[in-house]
C-alpha cells in the first residue's frame, strides 16, 4: 500500500511537471565569481549541476588562486593578476587561532583584532582587483560582448555583486555569509531579541544579559560594515557605477539569494520571497569505499567507526593535543579514521588509521560510521545532518562554534572547545557523544526532517537559476523598500507627527478648558460681589 | 533541444522524488473546520486532492450551512445546531453596500460600522457554537477517540483554532485572512513604512501621507482585535484552555500556514519558515465548454467574449445600473456572457448571454476570452492570472478593492468603483482593458511567472499536510519569540539599561573631569594668594 501510495506521489508530481510548469531553460550563459577557500568546493558542486543541465558557465579566478582550476571540463577560467594569495592571509590568521593560550578576554580581544585586520585586507585586496578588471577596457568589453544571462556570486567578497551591476546583469547569490555578517541581516527584518548575531555564540533563546551582548556584538557588525568594509568599498561605487550606490545597496538589489542554510539546522527567522534555501544541497547518497577503506572499516565489527577531520584551513592540531586524542583514541574499541597530515602522534593506536584525504560524504553514509569528530564548518556540518551521524566539534574560527551550536541545541552534536580541549575532556564528551543515544536519535530526526522537502536543494537550486534566465530577474519578489530614509522605513517621521498632533491636540483642549473655567470662575465672582 | 531538456528536467526531477525524498504518507485522519462561503470553495478544491491522496476527512459544519453540503462522498460531516444563519448577517451588509450612496466620509463610517458589527456578530455566533462543542461531552469524547492526525481550518473564525489546541492536536490554517486582518500580521514582522495595511487601498509604495493613513488604518485593526474580537474569544480561553492564551496566540502556535497568495499577486514582504505560499492552487487548464455555450462563443468570431460576474454574494448590481452596464454591451462588437440573477436590464443587447452560472474556470481558460468584468473576490483575481485574462474590477466589499489594486499596479486590470459606476465611465473602462495592448501583456507576464514554479501549489499545499501528520507537528519551523513581552521583543528593555548606562557614564566622566578642573582651579588660586 505504502509504495503504491509512492508510485501515485511520483506520478502527479510528474505529470504537474509535464502539464502546468515551465520546463528547464535551453542552456543559459552563467558568469561566474566564487570566493576561494571551502567556499569554492560547495560552489563547484552546484557548477557540476549547473554544467550538466546544459549551462554555459565562465569562471573568474585569480592568479593564484588557492583551490579553482584554471583549466576545468565545467568552465572557461578568466584569470586576474593578484598580487598576493588570499592562502597568506588565512594561514597567519589560522596559525594565531589554533594556539590555545585559553580563553582569557585579551586572547579573544586579540582575536577579534586579528580577524578584523585578516578580514579586512583580503578585501582591499579584491576591490583592487576589481577595479583593475573594470579598467580594463579589452577585458569589460569582452564580457560585455560574451552576452551572459546573470552573474552567480558568493557575496562572501563584493567583487561579482559590483560586476553585476557594472555588466547590467541579473545576480544570483550562493550565501550564507556577506560582506559582513550574516546574509539575512541585510534583507530581513531580523529582531535581535530574538535573532543571534552571528559569531555571538547565542541562541533564539537570550535572556536579558544575552540580549544586551547580542545587540553589542551586532553593533560592532554594524561598526565594521559602516566605517571599515563599506568604505573600502565606496572607491568601487564612485568612480565605476552610475548613481549612488554601496555595497548593501548593490546586495539588496540581488534577485535569488540560494541561501546555504535551512529551518532544521538554522533557527526559525522572518524571511523574504526572494530567498530560496538550499542547505545540504551538495548531499547525496554515499558511494561505496575504495575497497581498502572499507576492509578498514568492517574489520571495526559491531563498534563502528569514528571519524575525525578538521576541515581544509587546519592541516594540524598542535601536537600536544594531538596526542592527548591520540591516546584516547589508542583506548577505544571503535576503529578511527583520522584525516591529519601533522606529524604524526607518538601515542598512536593501532586502531587508528591517519589519513591526508578521506571520502568524507561516503564515511559519513555507511552504516558503521557512529560518530563524527568535526571542526563545523558548514559543508561537515551538513553532511552530518544529511547522513545523520552525532558530531563532537572542536570549533577554531568563523562561523565554526555557530553552527556547532545550532547541533548542540537540539541534542544532535557536542562542543569540545580548543581551549578546554585535554585528554581527560576528550575522551568524557567522545564517549558521551557514542554512547549517549539521545545524540544519534536526534540527529536522525533533524535528518528525516531535513531529507522531507517537496524538491531537492539542488534542484530548488538549479531552478532559481533558470528562473532568472527565463524571466530576466525576479524584481518582483524583493522589496525596495530598503531604499528609503531610515527614519521612514522604521515610521519614525510618522510617530513623530502623530505623537506631536496628539499632544497639539491635549494641550488645546486644555487651554480651551482652561479659559472656560477661568471665565466662568470671573463670572461667579462678578455675581458674588 | 528544448524537448530534451524537458524530457531530462522531469527525469532528474523524477529521480530526486524517487532517492531521496520521502514518499507521501498513508492516508491521515484529517478533521476539517471550514469557513462558510466562497471561502468553502477554495477549502472544498484542496479536500477534493486531499481525498484524491487517500486521506479520511472529517469537517465539521453548521447543520444550517450556506455551502456546506452535509452529505459528500468526500468527507464524513458533523453537524451542529447553530440558531442562526450567516447568511442573514451577509445579506444585510450585502444590501447596505451596494446601495450606492456615493462615497462620502458619512457613508465610509457607516460602512466602516456596518462591517463591524456584521464580523462582531458572526464571531459570536462561532464562540457560542464552540463552547456548545467544547460542552457536548459525548461529541468531544467522539472527536478524542477517533485520533486525528491534525486539524486543517480556515482561521476566517477561530473555531478550528481553538479546536486543535482543545484536541491537542497540530494545526494546519488555509489562510489569507485571520479573525481580524491579514494572515501575515499575526507571525511575521511587518514594517507599516512598507506593508500596507488591509483594506486601506494603499500599495507597498506610499508617500508620506500615505503612511500616516496605513498606521492609522492598522491601529483600528489592531483596536478591534485587542478590545472587540480578542474579548470575544476570551472567553473559550478561560474556560476551556490549560495555562494562558488568546487568539492571536493560539494562531500563533499553528504548524503550517498554507497561504493563499504569491508574491506574483501579492507585493513582496517578509514572511516565515512555515508559511507556504498556494494563491491560485485552484488553477487547472480549462476543460471543453458545453456545447452550447461552445457554440456562442465560438460566434463571436475574430472580436472574441467578454465574461461578467460580481461573485457568489451578490446575486444584482442595482437595477440602474445593470441597465447602463447591459446598454453599453449592447453596443459592443463583443458577445457578453453575464452572471445575473436580478430582473433581466431593459437595455439587454443580442449581444449578450444572461446566465444563472457558468464555468467560469474554463470560460476564463478558453482562447475567445478578451477580458474579465469582476467583482474581485481572491479565487476569480488568481484564475484571471492563472488563465492570463485582463480584468476591469467592480470591488464591492471586503478584501475586493485590494485585490483589484494589485491587478492594477501591474497594469493587468482597471478599478471601476461602485460609487462611480455609469455608461460612460463602464464604457471608458472596458474599451480601455479590452483595446489597450499592454494590459493583456502584463496579466500573461503574471501568468508566465505564476506558472513557472518548482512545484505546484496544490502539491505544495498537500505536501506540506502530509508532513505535518508524518512528523507530528513542525515546531522547528516556527519562532516562540512572540511569547516574549512586547517590550523585549522590540529590545526596548534592552536599549533603555543600554542608554541609562551610557548617559551614568558620561554624567560621571563629566562630574570627575569638573571636580579635577575645579581642584586645579583652586590650587592656583591658592598659589597666586
Amino acid at each position: 500500500m505504502k509504495d503504491f501510495f509512492r508510485v501515485c506521489g511520483v506520478l502527479v508530481i510528474l505529470s504537474a511537471c509535464l502539464m502546468s510548469f515551465t520546463p528547464p531553460c535551453d542552456g543559459g550563459n552563467i558568469l561566474v565569481f566564487p570566493l576561494d577557500g571551502s567556499h569554492w568546493i560547495n560552489m563547484k558542486v552546484l557548477l557540476v549541476e549547473l554544467h550538466a543541465w546544459g549551462h554555459n558557465l565562465t569562471v573568474i579566478r585569480a592568479s593564484n588562486s588557492w583551490y579553482i582550476e584554471e583549466k576545468s571540463p565545467l568552465y572557461t577560467s578568466i584569470s586576474l593578476t593578484m598580487e598576493e594569495s588570499m592562502e597568506n592571509y588565512f594561514d597567519d590568521f589560522v596559525k594565531e587561532n589554533i594556539k590555545r593560550e585559553g580563553a582569557s578576554s585579551l586572547t579573544v580581544f586579540k582575536l577579534i583584532k586579528n580577524f578584523n585586520s585578516m578580514v579586512l585586507e583580503v578585501h582591499k585586496l579584491w576591490v583592487n582587483m576589481t577595479a583593475k578588471l573594470f579598467d580594463d577596457e579589452k577585458l569589460v568589453k569582452s564580457l560585455h560582448d560574451a552576452k551572459y544571462d546573470l552573474v552567480l556570486t558568493d557575496p562572501g567578497v563584493g567583487t561579482g555583486v559590483f560586476l553585476a551591476k557594472y555588466l547590467k546583469l541579473p545576480l544570483v547569490l550562493n550565501v550564507r555569509w556577506i560582506t559582513s555578517g550574516e546574509g539575512h541581516f541585510a534583507i530581513a527584518p531580523s529582531p535581535l531579541s530574538y535573532i543571534p548575531a552571528p559569531g555571538s555564540g547565542l541562541t533564539d533563546k537570550m535572556n536579558f544579559i544575552q540580549r544586551v551582548k547580542n545587540i553589542l556584538f551586532q553593533s560592532v557588525i554594524e561598526y565594521q560594515q559602516r566605517f571599515v568594509l563599506g568604505p573600502a568599498y565606496n572607491t568601487l561605487c564612485d568612480k565605476y557605477i552610475e548613481g549612488e550606490c554601496n555595497i548593501m545597496s548593490l546586495l539588496q538589489e540581488a534577485d535569488i539569494w540560494l541561501f546555504r542554510s535551512d529551518f532544521v539546522f538554522d533557527f526559525p527567522r522572518p524571511t523574504m520571497p526572494n530567498v530560496v534555501y538550499i542547505g545540504g544541497f551538495q548531499g547525496k547518497p554515499a558511494q561505496p569505499l575504495p575497497a581498502d577503506l572499507e576492509e578498514f572499516v568492517q574489520s571495526a565489527g559491531e563498534h563502528g567507526v569514528i571519524i575525525m577531520t578538521l576541515g581544509t584551513l587546519v592541516n594540524a592540531l598542535p601536537e600536544d593535543l594531538a596526542d592527548e586524542i591520540a591516546s584516547v583514541f589508542a583506548k577505544m574499541s571503535q576503529k578511527v579514521i583520522w584525516k591529519h597530515k601533522g606529524k604524526r602522534p607518538s601515542t598512536l593506536g593501532n586502531n587508528t588509521l591517519i589519513v591526508d584525504w578521506m571520502p568524507q560524504k561516503d564515511l559519513l553514509g555507511h552504516p558503521q560510521t557512529k560518530a563524527f569528530v568535526a571542526h563545523g564548518g558548514t559543508n561537515g556540518v551538513q553532511e552530518a545532518i544529511y547522513h545523520g551521524v552525532p558530531v563532537l566539534g572542536i570549533p577554531l574560527f568563523f562561523d565554526q562554534f555557530d553552527n556547532l551550536l545550532r547541533l548542540q541545541e537540539r541534542g544532535a552534536g557536542k562542543i569540545l572547545e580548543l581551549a578546554h580541549a585535554n585528554r581527560r575532556s576528550f575522551e568524557q564528551a567522545i564517549n558521551e557523544v557514542l554512547h549517549q543515544d539521545s545524540y544519534r536519535q536526534n540527529i536522525q530526526r533533524m535528518s528525516r526532517l531535513h531529507r522531507d522537502q517537496p524538491i531537492a536543494p539542488m534542484d530548488q537550486a538549479v531552478f532559481w537559476v533558470e528562473y532568472v534566465i527565463r524571466h530576466k530577474g525576479a524584481p518582483h519578489l524583493r522589496t525596495e523598500a530598503y531604499k528609503m530614509p531610515w527614519y521612514s522605513y522604521y515610521s519614525l517621521d510618522v510617530l513623530l507627527v502623530l505623537m506631536t498632533a496628539a499632544t497639539v491636540l491635549l494641550l488645546s483642549t486644555f487651554a480651551v478648558f482652561r479659559f472656560l473655567c477661568c471665565r466662568q470662575r470671573r463670572k461667579s465672582k462678578t455675581k458674588q460681589h
